[in-house]
């Protein structure tokens, strides 16, 4: 059916598997229940999100940001945690997972796409990293009322305008210049 | 037509509008031709992007992360600046952007949800510079092969294993010590 | 002696500390010999370095800049490490330790003044991030040879000349408008 | 004399010419006036605190971080900024700072030691900006009432102990392990 590819059907089935895993015990978590067999298992949750094929390297067309910050709303609301999560406190929360981010990078030298020389660990825990910076940037623009992603659409036809691609082509030097 | 809700269509149409857009030369950016009957205008270019209503506020449903990340991707590739854009280079572009986030927050003590005392300027201005981070996050996610929104699910799906619920109800003194 | 309050004698006597800390075992550092007699005792080096008092607060005057310079050079020299030391990772370690400086603060709302609310572990843990901070800083800018002392002189007096006392006083109106 | 070179006196003479500075009118700062013979002139001011020789690289023994901390908390009263100054506006402040830090480094790849490819006016701008992440990261650990110089002196004592030059020597495995 048409309606299965839908987004809210995904959202939904992916609804399902998180009330499942909400269920889990400690125990399961620690890795002892691996063989769980109705919803997802861990085994699956923790299966690597990165792709390092040949292929062009593309997103998933979900979740999308609506759904991402609808998530982590309804994972706030549950926690009763709100009454911490003020626009400041979640700018220096992004500005913490920022540096975790970094310091994955940090004595590395220059690092190539795809990350041809990470661990599979390494990749795991960058993709973790990554998704904190998401998750406080979402729930940081929700609280400045931003819809972050019509703002961004709009930055970008802002940027086609401000850096034509005629003029600025290729050159370090003018890329430099007109980025400052 | 059922087809005209679909994303795809969504961006198509914003993909004429960009066009439109690059095709403006620069006397047009600069302000002197706001009267541009075909395409987008400028003035709706630069209309807010943030509701402040009493209704709960919501992001868009579109574009989605892989949206964000193909017209970035478009932009970068036509203006032959991939050379520059290797996953430390962008992270430091990252942590330039969250700077500039931090100033607008800077010197204001706390900040409620919504910015009532913000002007129009300065939620116009946080909205460019959260875009900003966005961007550049989507496009170091891409250089590193990390499928972003399929991560940021996984991520927010391990959360709730981590802090349940009934475990971690509305304390601070237990919400500190959960996330510490 | 007069010599016995300069500067370099109090580092010299710092050296011999260092290399009495040195000497340390493993268990030392667990607390497990806090009686140590000769040199400094672990319970010395873990007592708190911050005062809270009704005087004004002000820093030592030892040790210099140069002193704090010199002494993680050789650090870093003794472990061979000069060759992870390049000015961009040091630029990102230096962001790694302002994240985890953002973390001590992320959920606490505004803070006060000489942390009053603040644990002396959280205090200890303070003082060491903003030690890390400061540390990545020097041997950047040494990296950079950046004279950073004199760098930061010039610097305050650019500063006194762009913000004019009489003319930036006490508004935040002003304030906001000179900084930006 | 002896007393010439005591840090007291440099930091008085470097008193004189701020309030010489100050004294300047906007027309002296925007470069109308360079032929000042009494007290520093702009040329001076203006002229590079970077070192690029062959000679070892080292920090001038002066100012000290007290004396910094005091010349800023004077420029901080005199402006009655002080009510703006809490210390999570100061963090927010310093990670702005740090952004600025960051977009000089974002688009160059590796950079050598000495920044051999650097403009003047480029190693400028990073004295400049390095000095505001000091300027900043002294203020907040001064209004935490954390001894800053006090308090690396033992980070880095901690740091010999943590990591046993014998245990790390070298190896970037090793040294990634210990550091995480």
């Amino acid at each position: 059916m048409a309606k299965m590819t839908t987004s809210e059907d995904a959202v939904n089935r992916h609804k399902d598997e998180l009330s499942t895993l909400s269920n889990y015990n400690q125990e399961t978590y620690n890795g002892s229940n691996g063989e769980e067999s109705n919803g997802v298992t861990l085994t699956e949750l923790l299966r690597p999100t990165l792709k390092n094929g040949d292929e062009k390297f593309t997103f998933s067309k979900e979740p999308t940001f609506e759904e991402v910050r609808r998530l982590q709303a309804e994972f706030t609301d549950e926690r009763d945690w709100n009454q911490f999560h003020q626009p400041r406190n979640l700018l220096l929360a992004m500005v913490g997972e920022v540096g975790e981010v970094a310091e994955l990078f940090q004595w590395r030298g220059e690092v190539a796409e795809g990350l041809p020389d990470w661990t599979d660990s390494e990749r795991e825990q960058l993709g973790q990293e990554l998704s904190d910076v998401l998750i406080y940037l979402v729930e940081l623009a929700e609280k400045c009322h931003v819809d972050l992603p019509q703002a961004v659409l709009r930055k970008m036809a802002l940027n086609r305008l401000k850096y034509p691609a005629n003029k600025v082509q290729g050159s370090a030097k003018k890329y430099t210049e007109y980025k400052d």
